[in-house]
């Protein structure tokens, strides 16, 4: 179902009764531009380490913007497939005008998919972040309290208690107690405006009278500049009638309408966070961040890793899930294309997914890849192929495995993470992989050196691989770690270029770093110190408070999960590699997923 | 017209004879966002000088994009409108992938106003500036010397002759002759190829071989590289036969036909300069600067005037026009929608022109002001209407007053400057205007500071008008130049705030700039010395050499101007301001235009 700002007030409810059935989603969006384009180099290094990664890919994509939001909602084998077209339309003349860059190549695939531009530019759905909600509801109400005096709740009182009188400078104490007197005098007279003496200056004493002093005014006053023939400006009281007051209720009801339209696609992702259910997605880092930065607020320095677990408590990336055992043996290309195609291949089944009625359908025999909303579709399909995969494993063999089965738990929250050659996934739940890298240099150089320098330079110590950080250094992976050392030696006198190890490379960022600011992006800051790192502990705190921008408001009730009495446990899938746990007695193999 | 990728190529033909009958262009861009938009104060003091505002506009307009280009083009009473949808299509995977700034505010403007997005993303016609096609003529040209060679002229020689043997590093001098011996037997032997010994490392003989060493081949050879099975590589030399060389010629040709479609719009931009056609437009700084950066070369630091009389030997800006005498006095409002109603109204006479057959024609009644097209239109029509009433003073009057006519070389080449109290425009065929601005104030102060806090600080001083700058300083200009002194006086034991004169303010910045570079941008180096500044000097000139971005070539025969003897010379209309000409004998009055 195509949603737009046309039909998407109409839509909310079906969205909403949609999300509360279903199973899982599956998102995939379509962005102005990508973040690891043809200058891979410049993004993405193999080994970067996650942080690293982010810290890039969190540069580029605050710049970029998602176009389109597809999500599958799939509740069995029923789905309800949305396209959300978004676009940032100024909400009033003083909002925030949007800049965001378009990508020629981005937009000239989109457009070789036959993508309908004026969908998101004329009739995108707009959204507001956190952020910008509070400022939009901040500055309509102090509108409100500036302009019309006498409807709201009294939240100051009168300058003649001694209470309120801090507020009210002490050289216009005389004159606002004079006010209020004239004023009470207004209230029982038969006049109908009462105008004070011409101000000098800026008005000076007009917001002190609005959001300080006067605003014990009993209902039914209204406080207003007004500017004579002379541009001499005064403040005038007038009594507003029963009339009036209905009209300004009712325009205050307006305002409130327009602030949740200006709210408009957030709501969604807002109601998709509330309910906890897992969301699915093919390589969905960037959708992850997208979304995040989009609808609730800007990417963080650091802990992002906890605004993300509460925005989506529970995801899930086929990509990570395709390249883990015991899927790793069987599918040899993990592209969502060719995913798709051997998971209709034995060992696997194809689920027979229908479509909810009353929403377009895909046929996967069509391959419609890439048309907005079959993605997301078919990432859909996969989870559910390789869900059940895991279910031939049980005995009896289940054929049918939830989203919420223990069986799929240890692909949660492990985002794919692109090219790098040792870390294969973000682990936003706790720390991540530290393969070791004892293997790995770090060479600085002139400018004008190439690969083949490199190459030349290694040259008596067997095959290497070169992963360029910038112009002037690369690492360089050697084969067998005992040449090392030895290679280290051959360096110390060399003048046009130098040799690190890995561990020094990195102990040299870490210290810089430290220079540079108290706050740390080690493993400990990275993730948040007084947050468990068990997949379950990430559900059910409430009001996790997030120093970097904002609230967060988060209440979810523990996971209803399946009990799992019946599901034999397997393995996780990561035996290569050992969690840097507590106990710290695993060994890291590194042998390039 | 609409002209798309589609059709465009169909197109140009009629696009360069209506270019060759036309009198005059009018022109009005569409961009992906607004250099001033909302944040006018960020981009625009009041009090500027042309080339600050030209490096703000600059350093914004780069990283926007043209949309659409409509271009009116007009010759007497009859116009052809052409609608160019533009889009950047990278040309190749190794094409440069452009990013570009769309404003959420401006893509708004364009879906109010029915912009079809789509045109532009999915139809746009490519383009390349010349930095860009020479750059992809050179890469053409270098894979087709690397891969085949023999159906190219022999650029180098033999590195047996002596005049040759410079490019052949010494140690391969050897192989190099062997080489020559082996393929002049295959020239004449019956084998059809010649496989080179393995080579060694990076194959680096291969490009000696190609590019220099080999290059006499007879035609009738191909040099390749090819591996073998143990990965090892060898250069391959094969008899090219008849067809097959045939098919390489084709090839060539089809590459050739492809880089001109790359070059795409900007071939009609080139005609339109290489018309030296008078182009029209309504405030065109933007559109002028927009045309130069994408279809000729990046905007320059310094030289901006003459690369833009390069591309556009004669420009004419209707706001300038009707806010310059005789218009002045009769055009309360230049907005381009009330200009053009005021325009209908006597004592002018609305024009009465005619659609070609075959083109689109537009209704001034029914006000499709904005829409695509229409705006470049009845841009012609203000220009022709205001010419005509210049003709109305002549004896005998003149109904009709052409393009080429003496009478409106006055307003040539001199761009609206929006919001700049005393500087109405940009001259680009000579020095700014250089208003006194002893009246002017150049004011520091602390971040907190408001408007308010800049008026009570003058309050003594009489009426002031503020121009911010930035968020710690401001221009304050009295409304009477004795007073500055008393100010600068009070101002001197001033521990928060600082003030300086205009003088000071201009000579420190001057100081600062010599400091920073030995590029000075004053009045000298805004012009290029030797650059003289009449109007008409401007045309005629060749092959003008800009050193900042690339050799402009340009050869126009001089201005076959009407013959002006029954062209009355009126007052040019900036009559209030005298041109710092050589003379310096008049005196400046900064009356505020």
């Amino acid at each position: 179902m195509e949603v737009t700002r046309k039909n998407y007030k109409d839509c909310l409810n079906t969205v909403y009764s949609a999300i509360e059935e279903a199973d899982f989603l599956a998102i995939d969006g379509e962005f102005s531009g990508i973040s690891d384009g043809p200058n891979v180099s410049a993004l993405t290094n193999g080994l970067d380490t996650p942080e690293e990664r982010y810290t890039k890919l969190k540069k580029v994509s605050n710049e970029l913007k998602l176009f389109l939001l597809p999500i599958s909602l799939l509740c069995r084998y029923i789905t309800k497939p949305f396209n959300f077209y978004i676009f940032p339309k100024p909400f009033n003349r003083t909002s925030p005008d949007i800049k965001f860059i378009c990508q020629s190549s981005s937009i000239d695939f989109l457009a070789s998919q036959g993508f309908d531009f004026n969908k998101v530019f004329c009739h995108g759905i707009p959204y507001l972040n956190q952020e910008e909600e509070a400022q939009l509801r901040e500055q309509t109400e102090e509108r409100r309290n500036q302009h019309a005096n006498g409807v709201g709740t009294p939240s100051f009182i009168s300058p003649s208690s001694s209470k309120g009188s801090s507020h009210v400078p002490e050289e216009h104490k005389d004159f606002i107690n004079k006010v209020v007197e004239k004023v009470e005098a207004l209230m029982v007279n038969s006049e109908k405006t009462l105008d004070l003496e011409p101000c000098t200056g800026e008005c000076c004493l007009k917001p002190c009278l609005c959001s300080d002093g006067l605003a014990w005014f009993p209902k039914g006053l209204h406080v207003e500049t007004v500017e004579t023939e002379k541009k001499e400006r005064y403040i005038q009281i007038s009594k507003v009638d029963e009339e009036e007051r209905k009209r300004r209720e009712q325009q205050k009801l307006e305002k409130e309408q327009e602030l949740n339209d200006a709210v408009g696609f957030s709501r969604v992702i807002h109601a998709i966070s509330k309910s906890g259910k897992l969301v699915v997605g093919h390589n969905m880092l960037l959708d992850v961040m997208h979304t995040i930065h989009q609808f609730y607020c800007p990417l963080p320095e650091v802990y992002f890793k906890e605004v993300t677990m509460c925005v989506f408590p529970r995801l899930l990336d086929t990509k990570l899930m395709a390249s883990t055992q015991p899927f790793k043996e069987l599918i040899t290309n993990t592209s969502l294309a060719e995913l798709e195609k051997q998971l209709k291949e034995s060992p696997f089944k194809s689920p027979q997914v229908e479509t909810a009625e009353g929403f377009p359908s895909y046929d996967t025999a069509q391959e419609q890849l890439h048309e907005a909303g079959y993605d997301a579709y078919i990432t859909g399909l996969c989870f559910i192929a390789m869900a059940n995969y895991l279910g031939s494993f049980l005995t009896p063999p289940k054929a049918y495995i939830s989203a919420r089965s223990k069986l799929i738990e240890p692909f949660f929250n492990k985002l794919f993470l692109m090219r790098i050659i040792d870390i294969p996934y973000l682990n936003i739940t706790g720390p991540d992989l530290q393969p070791k890298r004892d293997h790995v240099l770090y060479v600085t150089f002139p400018k004008e050196w190439k690969t083949s320098d490199l190459y030349q330079l290694f040259s008596a110590f067997g095959n290497i691989q070169v992963s360029w950080i910038d112009d002037t250094s690369a690492f360089v992976s050697l084969s067998q770690t005992d040449q090392v050392q030895i290679a280290m030696n051959t360096s110390r006198y060399a003048e046009s270029y130098k040799i690190q190890t890995y561990a020094e490379y990195i102990q040299g960022k870490q210290q810089e770093k430290e220079k540079q600011t108290t706050k740390t992006w080690g493993e400990d800051s990275w993730v948040k110190p007084h947050y468990t790192c068990s997949t379950t502990s990430a559900f059910g705190y409430s009001r996790y408070s997030c120093n970097e921008c904002f609230t967060l408001k988060r209440s979810i009730s523990p996971m209803q999960g399946e009990q799992g009495a019946d599901d034999a446990q397997i393995t996780d899938g990561w035996s290569h590699y050992s969690y840097p746990d507590t106990t710290g007695t695993k060994k890291m193999k590194t042998d390039g997923v």
